[in-house]
């Protein structure tokens, strides 16, 4: 017989009763039922029941075992007698009698105990996070991360993609964040980064002519805290292809998105890929509020100014009078209550703004009331024209935010989650995919009036050279992301691979082709070489994974995070280095005040 | 039409002639035949013929492209005369006539061609590597690296082993190489480092409860530059399982291993995983004189001490007369030339040993005759009796050295090799495999007489907790080693998950608890909380993929590499931080003289 098992914890069944059988595994639970001890065993794969009385040859040893030993045990199958079946339990028809029994590793008094649900402090949980793996969530969302990237690779390799690994101690890449730095000991007082993305190497991969790379990516970047993210390092599924189009890439990656959260979406409603809409950044913003909508929630924002043009209602009628104002109206089906729209009055006031104004339809017995003060301001034929507009009835509810949209917006695209939340509009058993496109290459700073790039500045312009003639607010790039239930998803664009419209790009955007060469001369020189013209996305892995398993902690689908310090409690990272190992690196710390 | 291409470069037969198609790719070559361009038109699957003569529209444009281009064309196929039919090109049957043409990147003056085999220093390919990916064999060996690496990965889930991946921003792990260090910013002072390989992690996924782990893992170790190795990381197929004994990791990962050498082998013998043998490190050591024995080469060198005890040849008879002294002989069937044996002794008095005795057998006409000054000094019959101990016949040789063993057996394991090589016995076109088994867990300084680990300390002696009781030289770890060819493919062990015998182990090579918990913490506390019996191996995935391409420098299997000075010439790193990046992570880099 093996060593250890002849068999793992979910295996044994009916069939297998009179056999003698080995198993291995952990403690999860002891019963003592009046001198019989019953433990549930568990491993990686199932729970078994095993038992021992006082006939057991080991009894005593059985005794002395607690939660989370190791133990090794050999035994007789029986039956269980049919009203202790246990139909939960692939193994529930059985259990194991102890013959003999082997600790194969001990445990001293547990910090956080793995059977059952109790809640432990995330300090506790990351310092003894073996012991909080072992626990059923951790398990699942572990075998589903890596399933999840398993199949990402498979789906991958079937569109003739290949895998390369990009290098991870490399050059300094200023691509927005801050670079983790590795001193060199070879060549003092230098340093190298470790890459914030493989951007410029997948690009160099198609200069080099391979048409179709991917790479399960591993991502650096030395970010401030922040509860959703991970201070040091995530993982993107980086894809590039040479001589393609913005739709190209779409019709590539949104079948091996979708196939995904088909699979492991536990029967949720995954969007048609060939469907999946194509919403212009500036749609968006004024259909969602956001460039990353949540479409599972029906709600579409419109434009309203014209029905409050010189209207009753002073404060809108004099906003419009400026210039670059708009009314929107978020729509709010079922949402007529004064109680439901005050509510969300005061959201908006929580949120920074005056308030919302609202109008809701309510049956008045021989026909339909607008009511509301807004309604009361603009009269019952403007107010028509809205509902119309809008396409409500009885029982719905409109409202209403004015000015510039960039004062309102954000708050308008809150506004319409929640209000599709409390409505229960949202689907919630859907995952619902746009396309957001047409994003505009520079924007300017609101303080210093400066131009520079909005998203990254290797997107290739619409239009190409010519566009980079007229106003740079105006230019638009092959640039994308993909948006699902309100995540971005996705980034990408078609790139800018002509040097000379490159060089032109950065020139708007105030950097000067030196400086241009030295933070991106290892692409730069390679276009110069027979660029391909070429594009791709990056897609984000924890954020996948999370939407998957339903977990809003980042955390709850790495195997071994940081904590928000940027921490490893459980291998006491960061730690102070040795003096030879700073002497080697010739660096010397600056003693802190 | 598809904006850039209605076919791949390898796609168009005699099917195709008549059909209006378009193109992308790189001018690999252009010929100009009285008129008639004609250029190889390259992309990442192939070659096309294309052409223009003065009647096409765009011949002007055409007679303007230059080698690396990367051109758009329109054409027409045609057929090619039977005459000009190119059998090797599977678009050799056909040509295409060029009406349109878009220069989609152009080149300038190459600094190194892709077509042909022209050679280049290192330093200009490694700088313009994207061009020199372009050229067929690096396009060859790095698709054959991302296929390799894609079939390992299959195999392995198909064993039902779960991919995950470990931090790599991390603590420091001391096993022997140096760590590369990352600064941390939000901890002035402190420093993570890079793993140098995943050990601790999958250790930990094992103690996690997660049964089989695997990974294709980034290891970084900051080495001295030398030709055959990377100078800062390096990837290995890592894996670990658990409630496993030595014999089962073999079973999972032989059949791994043979399968991917098969699969991109070339058509290469590859010896049945059933049957690879399992040798001892001291057999190893005694028959091969490595630890790495190339097995293709079937010379077994063999203990003949008994042959010249108290013989005429008085330089091995007073040798036998220390203690631990032992004559090995290495068998050379067909050496039997006196150029040869002289050859061979010449090589080894260049490896610095006073020279190799040697015995060739020749015919003499009525009978055979032992020649050479070694079968004088010891008589005939010890000659003979020498002979039938090692198989020789007529025509054959054997070679002769003598002393403590460690003081030739390096020397004698060349030598084993370049007779192999020489005679052509060693057969080139095989994959030979051998588990190296039993490996000390000590081995004393021959300087200091400290006793240390010879390998990794993470090792469980064979013998447990008892076998550490008695000689530390005598104790063997379940720790192993799979040689292919002469190299070193695979290493592993079956872990020391008990925290007893763990600290005992380290007691003997001088680690009291305190350190073993400073160095390990995260993993010896690990184990006090119910560790399972666990073990494994990693194989290095640049070996393999220079074994399969055949290549002898790593350079040539990996996509972007450092140059031996741990330089990326392309990238420009390491490169000097700013002011403001030294300032917030609190250094200052000390001034050199």
């Amino acid at each position: 017989m093996h060593a250890y098992r002849s068999h793992t914890c979910d295996q044994l069944t009916k069939a297998n009763v009179g056999d003698t059988v080995r198993l291995s595994g952990w403690v999860h639970r002891v019963r003592d039922h009046g001198g019989v001890l019953f433990i549930d065993l568990r491993d990686h794969f199932g729970i078994t029941q095993v038992l021992a009385d006082s006939d057991s040859p080991v009894f005593a040893e059985v005794e002395k075992v607690r939660s989370e030993w190791c133990i090794r045990i050999d035994g007789v199958v029986k039956a269980r007698d049919e009203s202790l079946i246990n139909t939960k339990l692939p193994t529930g028809e059985i259990e194991v009698y102890i013959k003999d029994m082997e600790v194969l590793g001990a445990a001293g008094e547990l910090p956080l105990i793995v059977f059952g649900d109790q809640e432990y402090p995330e300090e506790t949980r990351l310092k003894y996070r073996y012991l909080d793996l072992r626990r059923e969530k951790l398990q699942r969302n572990m075998k589903m991360r890596s399933d999840v990237v398993a199949s990402i690779r498979k789906r991958m390799w079937d569109k003739e993609f290949r895998e390369f690994q990009t290098p991870i101690i490399t050059a300094s890449s200023p691509e927005g964040a801050r670079d983790f730095l590795v001193p060199s000991r070879l060549h003092p007082g230098k340093f190298y980064a470790l890459p914030q993305a493989p951007q410029q190497f997948k690009q160099l991969i198609m200069v080099s002519g391979f048409d179709k790379y991917f790479q399960i990516a591993p991502c650096f970047r030395d970010e401030d805290p922040r509860a959703d993210r991970s201070p040091t390092d995530f993982y993107q599924l980086d894809m590039e292809m040479s001589f393609v189009t913005q739709q190209d890439v779409f019709d590539t990656v949104s079948p091996v998105l979708a196939g995904v959260f088909e699979e492991f979406g536990g029967g949720k409603k995954v969007d048609n890929p060939a469907e999946w809409p194509q919403i212009s950044y500036r749609d968006a913003a004024l259909w969602y509020g956001t460039d990353k909508p949540d479409l599972r929630n029906p709600i579409k924002m419109q434009v309203v100014s014209d029905h409050f043009r010189g209207s009753g209602f002073a404060i809108f009628a004099k906003l419009l009078e400026q210039d670059g104002t708009e009314i929107r109206a978020i729509p709010a089906p079922k949402g007529g209550s004064r109680k439901f729209c005050d509510r969300m009055n005061k959201f908006a006031q929580e949120q920074g703004l005056p308030g919302m104004g609202y109008i809701f339809w309510r049956d008045q017995g021989d026909g339909m009331e607008a009511a509301g003060p807004l309604a009361k301001n603009i009269g019952p034929e403007r107010t028509e024209a809205i509902r119309q507009q809008l396409g409500l009835e009885v029982g719905d509810a409109a409202f209403f935010l004015g000015g510039k949209p960039s004062s309102f917006e954000t708050v308008a695209g809150k506004a319409r989650t929640v209000i599709g939340d409390e409505l229960g509009l949202t689907d919630t058993d859907r995952f619902a995919f746009a396309w957001i496109v047409d994003f505009p290459i520079y924007e300017k700073d609101e303080e210093t009036g400066k131009i520079d790039f909005e998203h990254n500045p290797f997107s290739m312009p619409q239009g190409g050279m010519d566009a980079l003639d007229g106003d740079p607010l105006d230019v638009l790039g092959f640039q994308y992301d993909l948006a699902c239930n309100g995540y971005e998803l996705v980034s990408g664009a078609i790139r800018n691979h002509r040097p000379e419209i490159m060089f032109k790009a950065f020139e708007i955007a105030g950097y000067g082709e030196n400086e241009v060469r030295k933070r991106f001369g290892g692409m730069v020189n390679a276009f110069q070489y027979g660029a391909p013209p070429h594009g791709g996305c990056a897609a984000g892995i924890d954020r996948i994974v999370m939407l998957l398993a339903e977990e809003a902690n980042i955390r709850e689908v790495i195997m071994f995070p940081m904590n928000q310090r940027a921490e490893d409690l459980m291998m006491a990272a960061p730690s102070e280095p040795t003096n030879e190992q700073l002497r080697e690196l010739n660096l010397r710390v600056i003693e802190q005040d």
